[in-house]
This record gives C-alpha cells, structure tokens and sequence, in this order.
C-alpha cells in the first residue's frame, strides 16, 4: 500500500464498481475503476479469463468527477464464473495490477483475482446482523425432567468447563426462551438469529445428532420451532439452522442401524473399516461417526431433494438458513472428494424448497475456492477477519488459541493485519465476503472481553464488527460483557435474571453500533476503500451508490491521521461515538489519534 | 525478504527437504526446515490440511550442522494432494508463515502452500534440456513437391512476416533434416527434442490439423519419425510431440465428415450453433474449430485409450512426451469445464502406453491448480520464469509483447521480478515447477537477441534459462544468435550452409551451459534459495544432496555482493564465465560486481 492510499486506484465487486454483479452467461458486464484525482494512472486494462485464456480488454474513461476519474470496460461473461483484474498504465515505467488483495508492482497469480459469478445471489435480508443462540445457555421457559445422560444444572450453577462432564451439563434453555427474548435482539439491530444445533443429541451442544427427523423435545420440539420461527417472521427476522453434514453422534438412529446390519442401507452412510466396531471419525473421536457422501442414499436423506432434512426444515415453519457445519471438510475422506458436489446439491435443494434461502459454511481458513457462488454463499470468517482482528487487539502476552492448534496468538501490527485481511478476502468473490459470517466471538472461543482486557479495545473489536464487510454475528452474552477463558466456560447461561451484573456500556454501545448498521447500505452493502493502514490505525471508507461512511478504529494513542478535505468532504457529522469533524484552513480532515478508539462519520 | 536472505529459513520441495517427494496415500512423509545459524526461529509447526482441516504438527530438531539447524515434522499423507506450510516461532513478537512465494509476517491463503503428491513422479529423464524444432523451418533431408495450398520457398529467401501467405509458405524442412543434426544438438547437451506438430495440415506451423492418422509426408510420413526416434534414442535423447486437443483445423477430416452429415458420430465433437457453417472456434478463428470434450467418441479417438492419438504415438517408434497445445484452454467452454477430466484422461493413457512418458502443458500464465500431478506434470513456464526474466532483461524503452495482448513490457527491477517469480511458483507445486518448461524465446516470439539488444543482456538470459529450477528449452537458432523482430519473422530457416552469420559466441557460450547442466544434479534437480536480490542483480544457490551451485546475474553494473564464506564456503571454482572466488581475511566472498555479466560456481 502506498504511503497515500487515497491516491490509489480502486476497485470492488460492490455496486459502485459493478453495477449488475449478477450477469447471465453470454452477457457483457461492466465493471468499473475509480481512478483518483492526482493518481498516477492514465490508462487501464481488465484482464479477463475466457475459456480459460486470458485476454486484455482496454477501459475508457466512463465519467470525470471532482475527485476521480471513471474508467469502464466491458467484460464477455464467457463462462459461469469469471476471473479479471486491472493493468494500470501498463508502461515501462509504471506496470501495477489491482486484484482483490491490492496493488502490485509486478506478476501475480489468478487466485486473488476479482470474480464476477452467474449464479444467482444471495437474497437482500442475507446481510442482516446475526445474533448466535446456544440454546441450552441462552434462556429457559419451563422446567423438563433431564434425560439420562444428562447432568442437570440450575441456571445459576457454575459451568462444567472441563473434563468427561463439560458435553453433559444441562441447563435447560430453550426455544421458547428464545422466543420471549425477541424484543432483546430486535433492541440489538438483529436481522437473523443463528440457532446452534435443534435436533436431540446426548450433549448441550447437540453436535453429535442422535436423529435429524424432528427438533429436540428437551427445545420444545418442532413446535416451539415453529413458533419461534412465526415470532421472528412477524419481526422480520430470519432464523438460521445449524446442521452437522460432516458426521452424526454415535448415537444416531442411522449409525445405529448401520451397526447393526452391515447389509442395511445405513452401513453405506458411514466408513467402516471393520464392521460394526471401527469406523472413521471425525479427528478421531468415536463419539462422531464420520459420512460418506459417496451414497445417494445418505444424500436423499440428509440434502438431496424434498424429503432431505434440509428440505424439511427449511421454510416459514423453521429455518431459512442453514450453517453448514465443519463444512471444510464434508465431503472430503482420503481419496474421496465430493465437497464440490455435496454443496452445490444442498445449495440445488434449498434453492427448489425457498427460493430466499442462503447458505453459510463453517470454515476456520481459507476457503476461497468453495465460494464461487454455486454452494455455500458465505463462509465463517475467521480467516480474513477474527484472527487478523485478534492479532492487532490481542495485548502483547501469549494467548493461546482457544483449540490449542496454534501455538500462540501472536500480537501484530496494523500493517501486517490488513496484509492478511487482504490477502485472505482477496481469494474469496466479493459476494462471499459481503455474506461472510464475521465474529469476535462464538462458542468456540474465549469470551472476547476476556480476550482482549481492556474494555476500549471490546469498544474497537465490536465497531469493526459491524463496520467490516461481512456479516456481523454477536454471540449470545457478548453484548452484556459476559467474561470468560476457555470456550466451553464461555458457555454462559444468559444472565436475564440479574441486570446488575450486564455491561451497561457494552450493551448501549452494541446497540448503538448494530442498530446503524441495520439501516446503512454502506455498511451492508458497501465497497471497501483503505485510506490509511498505520501500526496502530486503521482507517476505511465503506461506501454504496448512496452513502459512504468514514471508520477510523485505534489501539492506542497514534500520530494523527490527515486526510485530505477532497477525499472525505469538509465537514463530517459523527455516527457513533466520537465528535463532528471539519476541515481545517488548509483543507485537511484530522481525525481523533486518541485510543483504544472507534468512530465512524457519514462522507455522504 | 529481508535484507540478509541468507538467514531465512528455507524449505522447498527438493530432495534435501522431502527426502520421499512421493509418498503412498496414508504414508507418513517427512518434510525438513532448514533454518540457518544466526536465524531468530527458534521454534517450527507445519500446518497440514487433512481432509479439508488444518491441523498444527510442532516439527522437531533432525541435526545440527555447522550452518543450519535441520527442523523435520511428519505429516500424514491422508489424501491424495496434501497441502502445508511452515510456522516459524509463533510467539507473540515473531509469527511468520513460509509458503511457496515465501515468509508473510501475517497470516496467508493456501494458493502458495507447498504441496505433497502421491501420484507417480515424472520420470527421470524428464529434466533434460529440451530444444525446440519447427520442422518446416530446421532442416530439409530432400526436395518434395508442395501441395496446393503452399507457396514454396528456397531455404535462403526471407520469411514472409506478415499478412495471409504467411501460414502457407513453405521451407520444406522435414524429420530426416532433424536426424541429420543431432550431432549439433548432442553438442548442446539436449536431452529431449520438442517438435511442434507433424501431423498435416495446411500451414506451415501445422497447429491446424488436416489429421491425426499419420505424420505429414511432407515431413517424410511415419517412417521419418521413426528413423528420428530410433536415432535420437540411440543417444539417449527423448522426443516430445505437439498436441492440439482444444481445437484442429477446418479441414481435418473429423470437422469435414461433422459438417457433411449431422448425424454423424464426429458432429458431437464439435460445438456447431447452425450446422453446418456456424461453429465454435479458437479465437473466432474460423480455421480452428474448437472440440467439445463431452464426446466419448473424441475422447477415445484423441486421447483415451490404446486406439487413441496419444497412445499410437507414444513408444519407442515415435515420442516419448507430448506437450498438450493450448491446455489452459482445453475442455474449458461456455458452461463445459471438463479439463481437469481431460487432463487426467490423456495421463491414464500415456501411463499404459509407456510407462516412462511425460505430460507438458501448454499455458502462459497460472496453471498452479492444473498441475498438482494426476494430469499435466509440466507446463510452459511464461508465467513464472519467461515474463519476469524478459522484465528485468528489457531495454527501458516499450516493448510490445509478441502477441500483442498486453500493452507493453515494462522494465522492472529484480526485486519485482523476483516477486512475481515466487508469487508464480508459489502456486504451482515443487515437481511441476522443476518440470516446467523454462524459455528465453519460442516460434511464438520475438527473437530473444532482437528483444535484448546487448549480448551480454542475451548471456545473461541464457545463464538463467541454464540455471533456473525448471526444464530449460532453447529455440532453434537461438544458439545461433539469430535475430528477428515479431515472432513469425523469428520463424527463420536454420542457416546451416551459412556458419558465417552464426554468432560462435553465442554457440559456445550456449554449449557451456548446457553441457555443465546436463550432468549437474543441482541444476537438474536442486532445491532454489535466494542469497541476495537486488535491482541489478540476483543471487541464488541451486542444491541437491550431493551437489551446490552458487548463481549470479546481474543486468548492469552494482554494489558488489557480499556474502558469508559460511553460507557459501571459502574458496568457489568458476562453473562458468566466472573468476574462482575467494573469502577474504574477514571471511567474506564478494561476488563481480560488473554488469550484464553472469556466473556460476561450485560452493560444493
């Protein structure tokens, strides 16, 4: 990035830069780079793959603006996913290409190219704030007798966070809890409620399914589901499901039957390698028999068609989302790979049953290559977002991961995070990045307040939370400052019953953040523009055809940031948390270089 | 890279750090870091994927030598293609990650991870140095008559450069022109003879396929490439046939029997919109009727099986390799993406035909993702070798590219070439990458002579072209110092009865080089680490376990480099066009600093 960011020419696959991001195959479709008043550049190509050639098509200047020049090229949507980027100028002097991670002075390879997809998008409400509910900790509307396997827990007990008992603690929260609660995440700005897994299992966190053939009757049973899912309709909130494609619990009816007869239908669904007693699972816990998703049987049953369970459960009744979980790996055994297929099949299916459905993939790294559009929208963040956005905010002590398999989390500075922010958003479509699930926190992680110590970095962690592009997504507890270290004491039950012991600020400041963002098309919609990228300063724009916002987020106390009146405007009312700014005599914007800190300003 | 590369720590694919290149699915295979004495790492993880997930493996000390402390983790081979990468210390003030492209200071996408694959290596010989015929204008064994469409030429008059005749004039060279001058191409130390293609057609450069039933009696029929065969093997060498499977020329007989019937089994080889006249092709070139992969008809007649093209041709009576023309685009069409398919088909065949075989790809940019070793096992290396050599070699005036798809070539300095080097063989694996075919110049090309001006520019490219990871391939006559502007004027008849207009400067130096290639592991096979990259000149070691080459090129004169006697010892015998060097009293090698010049010695 040059020392002048703002002078940098920019494109994105947002609405400014691509007016139909959605062509059909044979279209033409534009795409556009805003070239700024004072850049260098003075001529612009796309290179564009057809048919797997590339091809250098030239752009014209579109328009002229006060601040930057428009170029235009039109693009042979050739096949059903296509790769470009930019040549700027192009001369011995000055050869730079723009791809999704950035500008470089020499030769690069396709994978951070930009893309434009024929498939269909995801639908609008897709960018609303998601709110993530782990039903067992999140609220409880009646007591039910516990099951055997389980250990019963007040909701006041103190959580098993160790040890064989940890997967056995039952506290007793349930759908209905969620549904007397919706006033508490429509205060929040929540678009969609993400529920963990529904469907009975001998564990609180329901990952090891025992049947996917009707909701949990310790939940309240596909009833309660549908009553929650009425609820949050009437709000205009949709509810997203969590469904374990990559394996079942070892108690699950088909594993069962699989078991028992090695010529049943089950016994194809899994991979023994001795019948009954050995099969492969997942990272080798036995609990989690593992699916082969070679077999169209297991394919019917679990997402291929209406019958499906992800048929089933998909539609006014229930869910209309689903999260894939682990799906990095469904699909994918030894020599079998068939993730490809297994995705665009649930995506084909959940397409036929609602067509305003939409599809997230869990995944903790890079996975670029699954989200062409024609599977899985959107992808769990961490890659690109949480563990950059950990490593600028960390303190500088070791912390270690939360599943051990790092060795440390170390503490970097800005440059070096949006380096990776970079390099990891520009290998996913930019649809993809839009619908990413981004977090600060879930069940898989340390409680991000204990994270991160000091209560102004939470205030930074949660404004770039909701002014990141991506999906934001609060973790059920984030929002009243619940603390914690470990990812399974960070299993909270929800302190409904004792106010006195909520974040006031926390829960204000979360509020305040999601509730704009609920209403800005910038921050759901919006391109993504860096104007300045310091150790300890990160300053964006994120802009849609009618609004840009200016973000500015802190660590610490830093050498001012001076923008020039021409990029961001002369005057700036303050959105959240910090004062108006106006330019000085000289035309310079100087913004707050106190910190932790986080402020946005509307540009326009 | 930082400013003394020498204390990196360095991993590749070569022997020295996979010592089992080629492990067995659920093998475990060992992978060693190098990481020198007065590096910070004190501590290395690889990341591994299995089955789509990450895991952390901490590697542990193998040996410390008197340099370098080893690292080595075994990872499990669980699935055909592994990817990983190396983490360096971890901790809190240290993170770096070491891929393929090279050490991040944050966190990376898998593009450039290094890559294990269990399918079978290329074979040995496959390293060679590869030289390339055009046969129409290498050399001619016998007048023939010229068939109607030819507008014959004497083997001294000038090539028609440019407008329609160029296609159709005809120099006569033929396959016994070839076999007579082997003895020039031994003397060069060529190990595999790549002919563009020999089936007829009616063109000159054959690209356009009239048929696949037999070599072109223009170039003396089967039998010629027999004789060809017979004597090349006789000396060791190898042959390299040119396949065109994305498209064949409007009078092959396939396309003709199309258009005659639509009923016929070859209609469906090709993508007709309105038979019998409008059809997909190449470019929209109407002469190059594009195939549709989707036939199994095509299929088996071209590629799949023992009746098939690539299979008739293969064995001890013909080639030993094809090179696959216009790969990146094969089996790639509209909505049809079948070329990993393809790819992986002509393999199987080529594999049942002659177990020794080999598989080059035709590509001029990023073809990482075809390349992971179950289809193409090689592929022309524009992108990471050709493009950022002619970069840094070019005189800073513009200069268009030979097919005028890119604007200019700029001139750039070695530190962006050197990037766009590791970016592009980042992405492709290790054996790919010592199987790519490297070049200075091509029947697609400018003349390298003409393109670089100053011979001591040309010295430099084609030490480079010797000493480079990849397989070299040099251009009939470039050994020559034949020079020509605009790549069908560069298609000049070999001036064998003129050694008066050959450069024997060039042929010696050419000779040298290639020789000393021929029989050195290192440059055959050895690992690649940069000791020094700077704008006017780059330094690197070459390294197999029993060989190690220290290489220096500069495009100008520089600050000399100096280097540690310990990382490249004390006294240096020059390889080629170099003084022996030698420590001074305080144990440092300082290198030439005079430029365009390039060396090489023997560190070991």
């Amino acid at each position: 990035m040059s020392s002048r960011p703002w002078l940098d020419p920019h494109h994105d696959g947002s609405e400014t830069h691509v007016p139909d991001p959605h062509p059909a195959l044979g279209d033409s479709a534009a795409v556009l780079l805003r070239v700024p008043r004072g850049s260098s550049t003075t001529r612009a190509w796309v290179r564009v793959v057809v048919d797997g050639e590339p091809e250098l098509v030239e752009a014209t200047v579109d328009r002229t603006g006060e601040d930057a020049t428009w170029f235009r090229a039109d693009l042979r949507v050739a096949n059903p996913v296509v790769g470009y980027r930019w040549l700027l100028d192009g001369g011995p002097t000055d050869y730079r290409w723009l791809n999704g991670a950035g500008l470089f002075a020499h030769d690069v390879p396709d994978a951070a190219d930009f893309r434009l997809s024929t498939f269909e998008p995801p639908p609008a409400w897709a960018t609303g704030t998601m709110y993530q509910v782990f039903p067992d900790r999140f609220a409880k509307s009646q007591d039910r007798p516990a099951p055997p396997w389980a250990i019963p827990a007040r909701w006041d007990d103190p959580v098993i966070g160790e040890g064989p008992d940890t997967p056995h603690q039952l506290f007793g929260g349930d759908l209905d809890g969620v549904t007397a609660h919706l006033d508490h995440l429509a205060s929040l700005g929540v678009g969609t409620i993400y529920l963990t897994p529904v469907f009975p299992a001998e564990s609180n966190h329901r990952y090891n399914a025992s049947t996917f053939a009707h909701v949990d009757p310790l939940l309240g049973g596909d009833a309660a589901l549908g009553r929650l899912a009425a609820a949050a309709h009437a709000r205009g909130m949709r509810l997203m499901g969590d469904l374990t494609t990559n394996h079942c619990g070892r108690t699950h009816e088909w594993f069962r039957a699989a078991q028992a007869d090695p010529a049943s239908p089950e016994a194809g669904f899994f991979f023994f390698t001795r019948h009954p007693d050995a099969y492969d699972c997942w990272w080798g816990l036995p609990d989690f028999p593992v699916f082969d998703h070679r077999s169209p049987g297991l394919r019917r049953r679990l997402y291929d068609g209406p019958g499906s369970v992800v048929a089933r459960f998909l539609g006014p009744h229930a869910f209309d989302a689903w999260r894939i979980d682990v799906a990095n790996m469904t699909g994918i055994h030894g020599e079998v790979d068939v993730a490809h297929e297994v995705a665009t099949t649930i995506r084909r299916t959940m397409r036929a049953t609602v067509a305003e459905s939409f599809l997230q993939a869990e995944s903790n790294h890079d996975a670029g290559r699954s989200l062409l559009g024609d599977g899985y929208q959107g992808t769990m963040n961490y890659a690109a977002f949480t563990r950059p956005l950990w490593q600028w905010l960390v303190p500088p002590q070791p912390r270690p991961y939360a599943h051990g398999k790092y060795p440390a989390l170390p503490n970097l500075p800005g440059r070096n995070v949006v380096a990776a922010m970079r390099a990891l958003s520009g290998v996913t479509p930019w649809q993809a990045t839009l619908h990413a699930m981004n977090l600060i926190g879930s069940h898989d992680t340390h409680r991000v307040a204990s994270l991160l110590g000091d209560p102004r970095l939470v205030d930074v962690a949660f404004g770039l939370l909701a002014s990141y592009p991506g999906v934001p997504m609060i973790y059920q507890g984030d929002e009243l400052g619940l603390e914690a270290w470990g990812p399974e004491y960070a299993r909270l039950p929800m302190p409904w019953d004792h106010p006195e012991r909520w974040d006031q600020h926390r829960l204000g400041h979360t509020r305040e953040l999601f509730t704009l963002r609920a209403g800005s098309s910038a921050l759901r919609r919006g391109g993504l523009r860096w104007l300045s990228v310091e150790d300890d300063a990160l300053t964006f724009v994120r802009e849609s055809p009618d609004q840009a916002i200016l973000v500015h987020a802190a660590r610490a106390g830093h050498v001012p940031v001076r923008l020039p009146a021409a990029v961001v405007g002369s005057g700036l009312p303050a959105l959240v948390g910090a004062e108006d700014l106006h330019a000085d005599a000289d035309g310079v914007v100087t913004l707050p270089a106190d910190g932790p800190a986080f402020g946005m300003w509307l540009i326009r």
